[in-house]
């Protein structure tokens, strides 16, 4: 069994975005029981992330820890054709991760207690992102 | 074929752990020539790596500079309530790996000869890590 | 279907190589439509990624910024037995990805329009790079 899915998540701007209940109704749905869930973003300037899931703190530290270090505005870029915003988003991405596979188990995906997936938008301004959802197993 | 396995690693606490022996292991007893082997870990305070698998030194260089680049205690985090490695870990786990995928080819993980799947135990006290892994081919 | 393949790639040191065109290549002539390629590298000192595609800028701008990350011959380094580009090579590559897998949908990865597949050499001198490609679906 293959299935594959399209999800469109619209951001605000900047900010982690979190996604596994869109993930967990796909793979509920689809009827899977036992394989993988992969996770793809079409873009290279917002990107994915498994993460703690519980204090909203963590998400907000993480966004700290990234923007002191890849600071937007940075003297040492030239690609800045779309502002300050638009290197440091490339690094970002590329720092964290633009595919996640995920263990599918009983029909769900297999995250841990305090595991979520998240779409983390590294643009100011507010952007579309596609994520293609790609299901494989029995 | 879709098989899957729960590993459990016991960690001493902050460290660097070599798997690569009990994912061959699994893999050459399942029976599958060619497809994936999806490793997966279910904590977000504990990450996956590949990395050089010969040289001791190399292991202790990357937690020295992983020290350095995401420092304990760091007055820039809030979410403190576990001390000074837990946001740290949080971090440290987003800058690499919670899922790795690995081919298989002739019965084995198609590593490089220098190449080993490390479980990286970010936090200070020992604990048990869950790790599932799933193999789908032929 | 499950089809494998090993690609070569030749470096001349130090730089980031497009491959995204043999990869496609591999999944046309496959006759894979839907699916995964996953794409792994045999290597720890050198690494895979995905980036923009469209601006040699923005390159040239990440390969600045791992520069001044890691920098080749830090102190804080012990294993450097090769060169001060050593153990720089080895963090280069964890903070990147060895594997990445792509969604094939109608007989291509689905890549986003401005996604392209990187080989990034970390290492000074030229090499050849074994990356194996495996794809998995109907």
């Amino acid at each position: 069994m293959i299935v594959q899915h399209e999800l469109e998540i619209r951001t605000n701007g900047r900010g982690i975005y979190d996604i596994s209940r869109d993930v967990q109704r796909f793979v509920g749905e689809s009827g899977l029981k036992l394989g993988f869930c992969q996770v793809f973003i079409r873009h290279t300037s917002a990107s994915l992330m498994l993460c703690e899931n519980a204090d909203p703190a963590v998400l907000r530290d993480m966004e700290a820890f990234m923007s002191r270090t890849v600071p937007d505005g940075d003297p040492l870029f030239t690609h800045t054709s779309e502002g300050p915003d638009d290197m440091p988003a490339h690094v970002r991405s590329v720092l964290t991760q633009s595919d996640i596979t995920l263990p599918v188990r009983d029909g769900r995906c297999a995250l841990g207690t305090w595991q979520g997936v998240f779409v983390w938008e590294h643009r100011y301004a507010p952007h579309t992102r596609r994520i293609l959802l790609t299901l494989q197993g029995d």
